[in-house]
């Protein structure tokens, strides 16, 4: 049974582990920062760095918040490459640039290491489900003998090509997310300044061919009734901005594309980038300085 | 049984005058341009003016292109208000602006007929299918009291509130669907420039919850395998100006609903204005452009 390494103990991260455990393979796992506890409570053994995972495990699944951390960990000191890694096979899920990507897969190489690119589609609810979409890129020999891995929190695993192309249809994928909850945002504030309330259009929206499929599911969090933060607006704001870097390197960048990056950019100014993204919505309906605005009103009204 | 009245025989009054003509019902048919053949042989009589379509019905339904069709078809000589409408009812589907459906309705007030709003949620294979969504805004025993025709070809009829609300509803679902076509547009030009073909990224993607619902419906004519016009780029950028419009007098106009309009403008500019929705995803992409350049050097070449 392989040993499983997994570095990167965020949101992801988290959801994931229970699933890999269950396996019943030995899983070890480092974070950047201490989460010894964390770890251990989800029958885990944690590391003190990541070449002490490539040590101990087989295959490395890498699940980080961007292209900073995927170098750090895979470069610097005490990285996953500071020590052999021959025979090894590392799994990168985080979504970051194509180029960031195929460099670490060229040392890959050169280390005589497998490498695969799985940026998955679903949140953490998903991944908790074992129900993500893994959009894996890479040779088909080494993506095939890490299916059953994948598995473990997959519920497909689509091969679309060399590395490079899963994150490319990552990308594409979360610009249409990202797009999407703005245009939500203000044809929500449409209904409502005329006199619709918004759960109701919302709700009949969630039965219209206009429905993303992510909708439903986001309806709660959107409607301000579920406080968990399952994706961050800073999260999609790093994700637009490696979609622009990766758009102008192709010359094909649009204007929605620009629209959309400045606006996440201005709600975590603004202060929401710690927020859940379902809050972007309001942000772009602008409704809750309205709503402040109101409550101000009032209240100066009855003192 | 109610006589009923259609009024306007474009691409959603031909799809939907089957399903009237089925119950029946005797339906009476007046469109702008001469289409007495079409009229005839779906079992429908033609009639030479509107009024003439409130002398002889008891419910007319309206399925018109913009709001000066509907103000000319309404108001106008030999319009539907031209003559005595008292005890008719008055069934509003075109997507227009919210304030000229408001002066309309209360124009039909004044004359002691009933009015009710009822945009729909669905293109021509919806209505084919008696499957479209009805927004419907008005008096509660006014849409009750049509309902069983709705019913003909809709498979749902919400009551979104008075008069206006119907239609702030179908602005708002119109906003998500336009915006979520050019989004796709710049997605599928990011993965196609990165190496993925378009068709496998909108294959993984219509898996994914960044699908929408209406999605795998177009993927045919997004791929270029499906030539009928279901709706036209011209439509959607009449609509887009109802929804700036409307969006400017509630003074919450966003950056999203600009950049689409300008967009869609564009691609009427440059000549799409008759081709299907589906074609402002191409547009989006830069594909066709780009392959006639392409196709073009190579004519030359050969010469």
């Amino acid at each position: 049974m392989a040993r499983i390494g997994l570095v990167g103990f965020g949101r992801m991260g988290q959801a994931i582990l229970p699933r890999l455990v269950q396996s019943g393979a030995p899983v070890m796992v480092w974070n950047r920062t201490d989460k010894t506890k964390l770890i251990e409570a989800a029958g885990a053994i944690p590391a003190s760095s990541p070449s002490e995972v490539v040590k101990n495990c087989d295959v490395v699944l890498s699940f980080l918040f961007d292209d900073a951390a995927v170098e750090a960990v895979y470069l610097g000191p005490s990285g996953l490459f500071s020590e052999s890694c021959e025979g090894r096979t590392f799994i990168e899920m985080s979504t970051i640039k194509p180029r960031t990507i195929e460099a670490i897969s060229c040392a890959a190489l050169a280390r005589r290491a497998a490498f695969v690119e799985a940026p998955v589609s679903g949140s953490t609810a998903a991944a908790r489900a074992g129900s993500l979409l893994v959009l894996a890129g890479g040779a088909p020999d080494e993506i095939c003998a890490v299916t059953p891995i994948l598995n473990l929190f997959a519920r497909r695993v689509v091969h679309m090509g060399p590395i490079g192309r899963g994150m490319a249809a990552k990308l594409g994928v979360q610009l249409l997310t990202y797009s999407y909850w703005l245009a939500l945002g203000e044809a929500a504030a449409i209904a409502s300044s005329s006199g619709l309330p918004i759960k109701e259009f919302l709700e009949v929206l969630a039965d219209t061919p206009a429905a993303l499929g992510a909708l439903r599911g986001k309806l709660p969090a959107i409607l301000g009734d579920e406080k968990d933060v399952a994706f961050s607006i800073s999260a999609a704001q790093k994700d637009l901005e490696v979609i622009r870097d990766h758009a102008r390197l192709l010359d094909v960048q649009g204007a929605m594309g620009e629209s959309v990056f400045g606006q996440y950019g201005a709600a975590v100014r603004s202060g929401l980038g710690d927020d859940d993204i379902a809050a972007i919505v309001a942000f772009a309906s602008k409704r809750p300085a309205h709503s402040q605005a109101q409550q101000r009103d009032i209240t100066s009204e009855n003192k």
